[in-house]
């Protein structure tokens, strides 16, 4: 995905504030590691620069940033920047509960938090068993997910927000925390339990994704710049359907996507049986024979990659692909007709053009 | 455990400040309940009332009442209080995922999170495998955990300190989550590896338990009240000390512990070969026989009670028990000649000379 590369004069430096956030990141994570006379202590840092360090599309940082300007936020940008360095991290945090759960095993490319710190405790002592490793790794990817969170906030509370910033923006906050991890159970609750119920997929995506992912980043930049109710209520307007499209895209590209450019399995969403609008409609579609397979196949954890395959042939033929891909559309559409309406500062309105175009058409 | 029962003119009123916070924790749960119209949500506040409801010692909020009383605190409690409470849910949050990790069945005399919602899951679907039932309650606990960080946040957040008052305590809060992580990190890593080191069994407390569970609390309730680092230092003196013979005593009831008492299974930490000091001590003065079958018991998940019973009887032989006793008294003596030489306000110096008594003699 390619969020407006760069910098026309009267447009939103979003490569300036993504590499902003990308510093105060990393900044953040050096300093956390132990001093050289703390013998003993691990680095609990090290696998969070590590995450942090194979990219991510940064979404979340950007629409806080093009939430302040649409608010009429200008010149010292520091408190936004650690809203959403601290959005970010707190991402992280849902990223590596999500792996554990989801017992994945890539993430943007590379072996998961769980996963890698169970490879290394087979490294330090070959002599454990593996699953007792493997365990190992969960507990602790739990605890390093845990600490994202800890972190997260102290990115936050390190932003010399104003009382009157912070009394807008913790509800906020608090709210969107809530909201993901309604949506991650939502998820597993659903998960292995395929269905053609559209709208329990269409639920989770709004608290999983519409919420999280788009509108309260965008609120909470704009509340950073003072925005009142109204502007509020403009955005969502914008965010919610785009989130929609965020997540049918996300749906999409867990079955049909490129590996290489996902940078995670193709076969996982399969595996797990995941409960998206795709699967939904597809078995609403299916013929008794193709229901049965799928039926068969969603939430098979030993589904192989020609079943995957087989998988993907049915899920194709009933249609429910080309289904989604419009409501992505309409989605798409609804989105941009709220950003008319929207009376937005220009360069705001631009930088929300370009990224509802990316999100709906991206590959990765 | 008993903390002094009821109130006396010139001491604090505890109990009534435990009152106070087992309210406020209700009433912001009770709240958190879906509201009747928004069918579908899960109760995610259940699991968490059920838990706050199981009772618990509330050492960190009581801790955080006498800290703000030695800082000279007076008058409205509201923000110690709110303070107080969120610490309660952290430490629900921290004990959901120990739980977790450590695989746990009961806590205080109850199945735990991540059983109840295995159960719960298995009631709901009588075809689900138990090894997904299983999965499906660990995942769901993560979350469920993690919702009781988000909104002990919440708790926090709501209490109206003073831009002052944050200033002082947040960086104190950011540390304290940060020594608890890192102390579980540093637990789960020596976990199933029982050695005589003893240092990297004091030093897994320290963080557990000593500046987690006593100091912290202690300073944050002192800092709410202003409190300046002259008495920030006279608290850890008193703290640090006290919290280790916590530990130490709660090595010992994991251990010899009546679980009728202590809510918690007799064999799990054997099971799990937890790197206590008691373990380190007892394989210290073990004959060769004795370490050998030390060190085939401990970290054996399928520990029987016979053969749990006779671990506790080499244990007991090797002097150990005796030995971790002595440190316990060793260092509720050193606390409370810190408390002697500390100059607090007399309510709060028997207050916690009273606490220092009943957390070295507890039997739960």
């Amino acid at each position: 995905m390619t969020l407006s590369p760069s910098v026309p004069e009267a447009g939103l430096d979003l490569m300036g504030f993504k590499d902003a956030v990308e510093e105060l990141l990393t900044g953040f994570l050096d300093r956390k590691a132990p001093r050289a006379d703390s013998s003993g202590s691990p680095d609990l840092a090290a696998p969070l620069r590590h995450f942090i360090g194979a990219g991510g599309k940064r979404i979340r940082p950007i629409l806080a940033f093009v939430g302040w300007h649409a608010a009429g936020g200008t010149g010292d940008a520091r408190t936004v920047c650690h809203l959403a360095a601290s959005l970010e991290l707190f991402h992280v945090f849902a990223l590596i509960h999500d792996d554990v759960m989801d017992s994945s095993a890539l993430r943007r490319g590379r072996p998961t938090v769980h996963r890698a710190l169970a490879l290394a405790r087979q490294g330090d002592d070959s002599n454990i068993p593996a699953a007792a490793a493997a365990r190992f790794g969960e507990g602790a990817a739990v605890l390093i997910g845990d600490l994202a969170m800890v972190w997260s906030d102290e990115l936050l509370t390190d932003g010399g927000a104003t009382p009157e910033q912070w009394a807008a923006l913790w509800p906020v906050l608090h709210a969107m925390r809530y909201e993901i991890v309604l949506g991650q159970y939502l998820d597993l609750q659903a998960t292995g339990t395929a269905s053609p119920d559209v709208d329990r997929a269409l639920r989770i995506g709004r608290y999983k994704t519409a919420k999280y992912t788009v509108e309260r980043p965008l609120h909470l930049g704009a509340l950073t710049a003072g925005a009142d109710q109204v502007l509020l209520d403009r955005l969502s307007a914008f965010a919610l359907p785009l989130g929609e499209a965020f997540q049918l895209r996300d749906d999409l590209l867990g079955v049909f996507g490129d590996p290489s450019s996902t940078g995670k399995s193709a076969l996982e969403d399969l595996r797990d049986g995941k409960a998206t609008v795709l699967t939904a409609l597809a078995l609403q579609a299916a013929t008794p024979l193709q229901r049965k397979e799928l039926t068969d196949w969603l939430g098979n954890p030993h589904l192989t990659h020609e079943q995957g395959a087989s998988a993907r042939h049915v899920i194709m033929a009933t249609g429910a692909p080309a289904q989604v891909e419009e409501m992505i559309t309409a989605r798409y559409r609804t989105a941009l007709k709220a950003l008319d309406d929207a009376l937005l500062p220009c360069a705001a309105r631009q930088a929300l053009h370009d990224i509802a175009q990316a999100v709906t058409q991206r590959t990765t």
